[in-house]
């Protein structure tokens, strides 16, 4: 039988990154908002100083299984800092393709930043979920996460490229 | 007459910077939150591969006046990464003293962070910000800032290191 598994993403996976990059946005009905190529995240992830970190999640066939693992998740993180309390990550994107949803690939994602973020010295996980995005809020919440915005009244705020240039003069 | 000067911080700073964070958090009702140290901010911020950069405002004296220079307010920023625009930038403190409000040493720094922020390539400039925060929201607002959370719902979520370290297993 298949079995899935949670991987460091490599160079030669950015393809599959922004498939499901560009599903997700579909899916937050913000793709709009997609400006990203292959060839930055080919840079921006896998150079000397990357900006970022990333997980795939990998279905790996049984042997004697014809065709080869194919990429089905991923998670999209980095270290942030908190002046509270030091380096924190935070998880920009998670991401599982709706085939594959309901075995537990999005959990053992998240499973894994945590992992790895504990193990890089950070004290807090953070990340962003539309408020309408019911499974999602109720998988963060079961995992032991807290929504900030409810609880203690945080909102996102944004400037776009034009005001920042408007600011920068 | 005396003049404000936004600069880069110094590690030297970092005694009036922490000063400064627990004023921020005193005001932002959630001062129980806040773990950092001095030595931390030194060694995070002013080593070889800093986690986060960090501006001062600094009242300077008119030639002749006796006091030196003090610092009145900061920014504390890191670059992030968005799987729809690449590099960007979040704000994740900012900060002035309540004696030196409205002179406009918080537009200041908001612009020398998106001037910053453009230098490096970025297209998005993020902060967060208390729904109650009313003067903070309008500043935001005037500069050109959008409300993410009220215009797409995003939510804030966290992980504490609790849950964390249950997930991690």
């Amino acid at each position: 039988m298949a079995s899935t598994r949670i991987r460091e993403a490599r160079e030669t996976d950015c393809g599959d990154i922004l498939r499901m990059i560009r599903e997700l946005a579909e899916y937050e009905k913000l793709s709009h908002q997609v400006k990203i190529s292959e060839e930055a995240l080919r840079a921006d992830g896998f150079g000397e100083n990357p900006f970022f970190h990333c997980l795939v999640a990998e279905i790996v066939p049984a042997p004697g299984e014809l065709q080869g693992p194919t990429v089905v998740g991923f998670g999209l993180y980095y270290f942030i800092y908190s002046t509270w309390t030091g380096r924190n990550v935070y998880l920009e994107d998670i991401y599982v393709m709706p085939k594959y949803r309901g075995q537990g690939i999005g959990t053992k994602i998240i499973k894994k930043v945590a992992e790895e973020a504990l193990h890089k010295g950070c004290s807090q996980f953070r990340l962003a979920v539309l408020d309408w995005n019911k499974k999602a809020i109720d998988l963060y919440k079961s995992l032991g996460a807290k929504d900030l915005t409810e609880a203690e009244g945080w909102h996102f705020f944004r400037f776009e490229q034009e005001a920042m240039k408007v600011l920068a003069g």
